[in-house]
């Protein structure tokens, strides 16, 4: 089978945070998003009920005539999900950064629609600006799943499902970790009686920083400069905090080898 | 001594990124820039002539006319260049996060002027956001300094020595350690043939989400989740880079056993 027509149609698995995050644009874009299916039924019903869609009851009940059947769960849930997919006439991808694409190959038209975003229910992301990285089974789907996603991003990547999972640990380094440590200050400041919101200027500089320079060139701090006064003083400072010690400990070590050794 | 009038003029002590960061400001809100005094020549040679401004041979020579005489060099210079510092009329300032105030206690008007930033030479900063942290010797001199900072800044804070080792600590961990992650990913990428450009966007958002969630509920990520099978795929990936390996399990480690145990 060859889908039929250019993606108009859309059906939704899973009603988590992705399903949220990229629903809006679908509608925005004209994109009819015609029916959920979770395993979640409060989350499923709301999706349903926000985005004026139908519900499936089960996967045997879904509206065969989607031109798209976009899985956004759980990675560990992708598999299951695809051995028991019905047969359907559109293109059926997920939406992970670490899944294979090969999950689906009992179907013919296939691939994969990752937005390289953290999506948060609520919070509104600029996706015209998010990496959209698409994989497709067949020159035609990789064609109709690239156009869906240049309706709603300036940023639409080929990337094979290698490429997509250093991406995804990519993103747990330079976004689930950075995040961790955010909190691990806002303990400390909590402490000292400040506002972490103190911090938020510094934080987006980083990041800006690293538009224009090499990380390895952007790189500064006690460590960087091997300052072993403000480091060992740090790490006291940290004593009644061991696993945010441990930490500092193993990143300024590896700093300091990086550019001192 | 009393300060004897509003910060007109300043004299540099230093000739690094802060000094670099910071004159422009001082310029731009009609705060003259009279002299600097640097152990690097060369540098200091360039900042004189960038900010058209007298150079000092030695601390001996400094114009004792400054209203402030700001004190922009490395942490472990700081105690030392106070010791050597002639007596001047003006007030004395470092802008470091973690040398304490007293460090000028044979002064009598002194004080800090921290901004709470990450300063490279040949990016400016948008100042007007960044948090400059003051504390003064008496509340002549933070009046001063706060009224200096106010023109330059709108987040203008009076912090005390140790609130201020302890923002310094943060930034450690929100700025200088996660620009490492990004110089992982970066190896990671450039191995995978991607261009790590491709991860700003995500960055960006995992810095705005933190505006309106507090960081523990903004965590995400196959840690999070507690996500075994995405964390030893991980891991595995990992093999040949056993640096990042080790960041990997640690932090894995604490965030699993911060939300499920």
């Amino acid at each position: 089978m060859q889908p039929k027509k250019i993606v108009g149609k859309v059906t939704f698995i899973g009603s988590g945070n992705v399903a949220w995050g990229l629903a809006p644009f679908f509608l925005k874009n004209g994109i009819e998003v015609a029916e959920v299916y979770s395993t979640n039924q409060v989350t499923g019903a709301e999706f349903a009920k926000k985005f004026n869609c139908q519900i499936a009851k089960n996967l045997a009940s879904l509206d065969k005539n989607s031109d798209l059947y976009l899985i956004a769960v759980p990675d560990k849930e992708i598999e299951k999900l695809a051995l028991a997919f019905p047969e359907a006439e559109g293109i059926i991808a997920h939406t992970s950064g670490f899944v294979p694409m090969n999950v689906f190959r009992k179907f013919e038209n296939y691939g994969v629609f990752y937005p390289l975003q953290t999506f948060t229910k609520g919070l509104a992301v600029n996706i015209a600006k998010v990496p959209i990285c698409i994989e497709a089974s067949n020159k035609k789907v990789e064609k109709e799943l690239a156009l869906l996603a240049s309706k709603m991003s300036n940023n639409v990547q080929m990337i094979n499902s290698e490429q997509r999972k250093s991406l995804h640990l990519s993103a747990v380094l330079v976004s689930n970790f950075p995040n961790f440590l955010y909190n691990y200050a806002n303990e400390l400041l909590e402490e000292s009686g400040l506002d972490f919101q103190i911090l938020i200027p510094l934080m987006e500089e980083s990041v800006r920083k690293i538009k224009y320079l090499k990380p390895s060139d952007a790189q500064t701090g006690p460590a960087r400069r091997n300052d072993q006064n403000t480091i060992e003083e740090h790490m006291r400072m940290l004593e009644a905090f061991p696993e945010i010690q441990n930490v500092y400990n193993l990143l300024s070590e590896q700093i300091r080898k990086k550019y001192h050794e």
